[in-house]
């Protein structure tokens, strides 16, 4: 249902195209300071980028209407609330009768029945990652008061794929100026033509998402079924266009033998490290010290200017159907801090949980 | 924590070297037709097969001691324990000071102290999912009831690969009559292959697992965290050596455009179905009456005889470990009904949560 | 936390004196009637009768900002929202350091520390029961579909007690129309004398309401711990003053014996039905087709204008208090249609994990 | 459902005349000291006092088999096993059609419909009762440790009720050397002659069982649902026969004026303390550092060898009811240390969610 977290718990309501979307977090402990800016920062980094994203216009101004007072948590559910203004619900009628493929119209019109709301996919909208955006950003400042800092960018889009293993220092400020949030100029411009091509052609384009995550205390995760991985993917899935999730080496490791996947272990500093990081960070479904390594599949959008065939189910006769509305050619520009969000909100339960954050200061 | 659902509810317990472990199954409907056997035979498919498995020789016995009356579930918690056998704990005391790379025994120790019980992995074992296999199998007898199938087998072992799109009737009967449950003999015996040079170099090797699940309704998941992508992403990196999960096209989706990857709608014998099942069922976290399509990569198991390099926590220096203990040099073959008993616990809770199960009949 | 229920949930947020208060309700099923309007009229029930009430003058207006479309529920969660208007925050800044006796200033102070947002009693405050309000509205429209009744009325004040047995019809349309709540003119003019007369000491008055519930089909409650009574439990604890509950015979019941207390089933118009309803409508934690009957205990208004002695937390020395503020110097009439509120919200949620409302319409 | 807890989960299993009983404690912290003896011994104060309880001769001897090791708890979850010894299920099938009352057999066979295992009452009989000791036994060595300590006692059977405002070392160590629990060897006779009035009769009495708690941190609670008091009562209306439940002054606050209710606040010895404790220990939903003092009212026990009028549902007719089975013709002496456990496993549950008690060594 729309409430994650068992500890620091996040629920998200509203939907594309009703008055606006918001979410409350509950459980963020007293006294941690926290700005409203931070977190319209962190909803401008979701933004389109202009050029290659939808033309929607939302300025997703948001108002933290409970929680913080004089500038730091009270203890309270911190609510907070994004008025949708540039709405446009005429071209969304239609998908009720030709469900658009690739796309959550059909399965919700048989779940929720001709009272869903389809106007601009209701709540299975992409917008609905603003409020996780909000919540995430709530908990990568609760988790900053601990040390651990968050840096996703764009691994690949279509065909082009940033090959080289990124450290989190290299992206962690730059990534966000670049349209395409590639970790480089030179890939931020090929991935541009990527996502242009594929615009013209009246069609989108997939990609990847990398997120390192450094700071993290060992043993966070609750076996035997909440693991740090398991947690992570579960709410990775509930991104739209999500179809695929994996820690460290990943579908490669499938491929290798033990004696090459194993991580040594070392002591630097005086710490126990690994001398690679196949785990990605996680082992027996707990951090093991090393950075959080993970990747997600971005599917095309679905939604697509070009004409598609479809069903319409008022003749039950095959129809052909031409998207208008307005929507990215590929979201994974903007999918990019939703995954730094959404991988907060996972460990910033778990570290509450497990004890490694007070609930009471 | 071990405890998973919301409706249909498992709750794990015991460790790999304790006198037992076992499950308690809540939620499950009364008057379903459960028998026994039906779990020992799942539970007997888990088994390590003759020459590419551990020699450890649990029988994994199981006894349901409630929760079914006259062959009949009577509405109240199903537990099942099975007994440890054979146990040999006398290979585990060294790795509290010098944790196994690739395995949880750093994390745990750290996480729960010395009083971690380390003897076989303790509750981070992969012993841990033979009772997921008989709850598992509790699910799959109750979403029988509605039509509902599972077929998993194995694409493929380090380099070797199935490429065929394989459908469920195919590998429905056949897989668990061979070592390695991949779908055809030719293939089990390049995969057996690879599974015995791997051990004969004292390594191990990983694999992928695919899962199909047929005559699911739609819209089936729980938007927007519960989503059924995200819940089985939850379980499946749950199992031990998970470090990738998938579904239908998945991370290729990634490089692909809309018009490629968008499944198109037609009606099939008057109802509504997609041509190709790019989404693998699932869209917008709900299934779409499409078979569910996953994979999941393992990586090799951690724990090799192989000499590797680790840490001595007690010197504070390095060290060098050869792990004795009986171990898989390849998990993928036994994971197999581990992955269909999962699916199936999430599929469950999903149902009953969505109301396409009576809770009560 | 702040969030209650399985399949039928409600999240509160806000404070008494931050600029707003509201609700998320999530998992109402799609294609229910829904009426701001009838929400309101609800809200407007909570309002302080004029003469015996706290001169604070919200008006409750609620929007309802998503869930619902075209006057029926969409299957997204419903967010509701209240803004706070005729705050004075002027006189509550003492309490941090005198906390008021009876009140949880004490406790939440030591909890939350100094951030703790103590205006208003903060997420404390009574007002934060007209989100539960506005939320159990929903609910009872809900199972307004399915013949579910309520009607609650107050009981007792002070030692003005009703001690008749009155059924659901006397007092479903009237007691709003009392200022007391009470079932009987003649009753509301006795109890309000009793309200006054407390007032005029500068004193506060307690009492009792209670609640019956027509409608419930038999079987509602999960054993063997979310029990029909235990969740009604818990949500009536969770108003602030509650010191007591019991169902039928209740505390009464203890002094019985069997063969007086148990209720015998009769056959009437072709129904089982019980001659007595000594067990309230409740047995083995499920509802047994009888009307439930709950009684629930409130301890006098805390803060009263009296001068209380309490602790100096600064100085570490005993103090005088004179609390102003504005409080109710009875809260059981405005207590009557909170607790048809959380009634509903729990059977709501129970009649939906039961299977006995469908999730998806 | 059979689960309760967010950070220290219990979850029962079994049913009264099957194979046996049990539960599985998930969440207990690593390295607490735990001895079987010490369950074994709560386990024996469950059981039947010569004379005044049933003929029905349980032994309860618990089996760990599991999340001990070396008298320490490893982290993994606990499993408890009882084996059911001495059943005779040839009194029960009658109840499916002439269903006792005062008992669960009739709404039962409506929710869980012709399969239900009615034996002894199934998942609702009282013996259910006898793993939640074996789980508050876990609890309350846990919370030992923290300096926190129960006592519960009979307060009433029948008319006979204790007038006394006990402390709680008047009752920690003499209660279960006395047949009834009472608090004194005059008021044990009282109440045994009570009981036995009532045996003689063919009949049951009812009773009141009180319980304090000392040493609780103040701030254990989590508002706005899960307070100390709701969660509290939840779980001591899940013991069967429970009807009411009340805290401090309780229904009696209702009768009062606030400047009676209200605790005063004092130092003592540099602690903040109250002169009264009304408030039962709880303030807002939280602890408030004075001794937690609730009250629960048991009915008498609903099967009585008396003949009594019931329905057969087979003819559609009255019918009269002999029961025979193996009863307590008072089930408050047993109920005592159930009362104790029930909220051992609450405080748990809250103090560890709370961070009073790291969930990680």
């Amino acid at each position: 249902m729309n409430t994650y977290g068992a500890a620091f718990r996040v629920t998200v309501f509203g939907s594309s195209h009703g008055p606006g979307i918001g979410c409350v977090v509950d459980g963020c402990p007293a006294g941690v300071e926290m700005a409203q800016e931070a977190v319209q920062k962190d909803l401008d980094r979701r933004r389109p980028s202009p050029g290659i994203g939808t033309p929607r216009a939302e300025e997703d101004l948001v108002q933290m209407q409970s929680g913080v007072h004089e500038g730091r948590t009270t203890g309270a559910p911190i609510q907070m609330y994004i008025e949708n203004r540039d709405r446009d619900s005429s071209k969304y009628a239609a998908f009720k009768r030709t469900p658009r493929p690739g796309h959550a119209d059909y399965p919700a019109l048989v779940k929720y029945g001709p009272g869903h709301d389809i106007r601009g996919g209701g709540q299975f909208s992409g917008r609905m990652t603003a409020p996780l955006v909000a919540a995430g950003s709530v908990a990568k400042s609760l988790l900053a008061t601990k040390g651990i800092r968050f840096a996703a960018y764009t691994r690949s889009i279509g065909k082009v794929a940033d090959e080289e293993d990124r450290r989190l220092e290299e992206v962690l400020d730059n990534v966000y100026s670049r349209p395409t949030r590639a970790a480089s100029d030179e890939l931020d411009a090929r991935m541009r033509a990527e996502v242009l091509a594929a615009k013209e052609d009246g069609d989108s384009v997939g990609g990847v998402v990398r997120c390192l995550v450094e700071g993290l205390p060992v043993g966070v995760g609750e076996p035997f079924f909440d693991t740090l991985d398991g947690e992570l993917a579960k709410l990775l899935f509930a991104i739209p266009a999500v179809k695929g999730v994996e820690f460290g080496s990943g579908f490669g490791a499938s491929r290798t033998r033990g004696s090459e996947n194993n991580d040594v272990y070392q002591f630097q500093e005086g710490r126990v490290r690994t001398s690679t990081n196949h785990a990605g960070g996680v082992l027996g479904g707990m951090s093991n010290g090393m950075p959080l390594d993970l990747r997600v599949a971005f599917k095309p959008t679905a939604s697509i200017p070009k004409a598609q065939r479809t069903v319409d189910l008022g003749t039950g006769k095959e129809a052909m159907l031409k998207i208008e509305g307005r929507h990215d050619p590929c979201i994974v520009p903007r999918a990019v801090v939703v995954v730094e969000a959404v991988s907060a909100l996972a460990i910033a339960d778990l570290m509450i949980r497990g004890g490694y954050i007070a609930r009471t200061c």
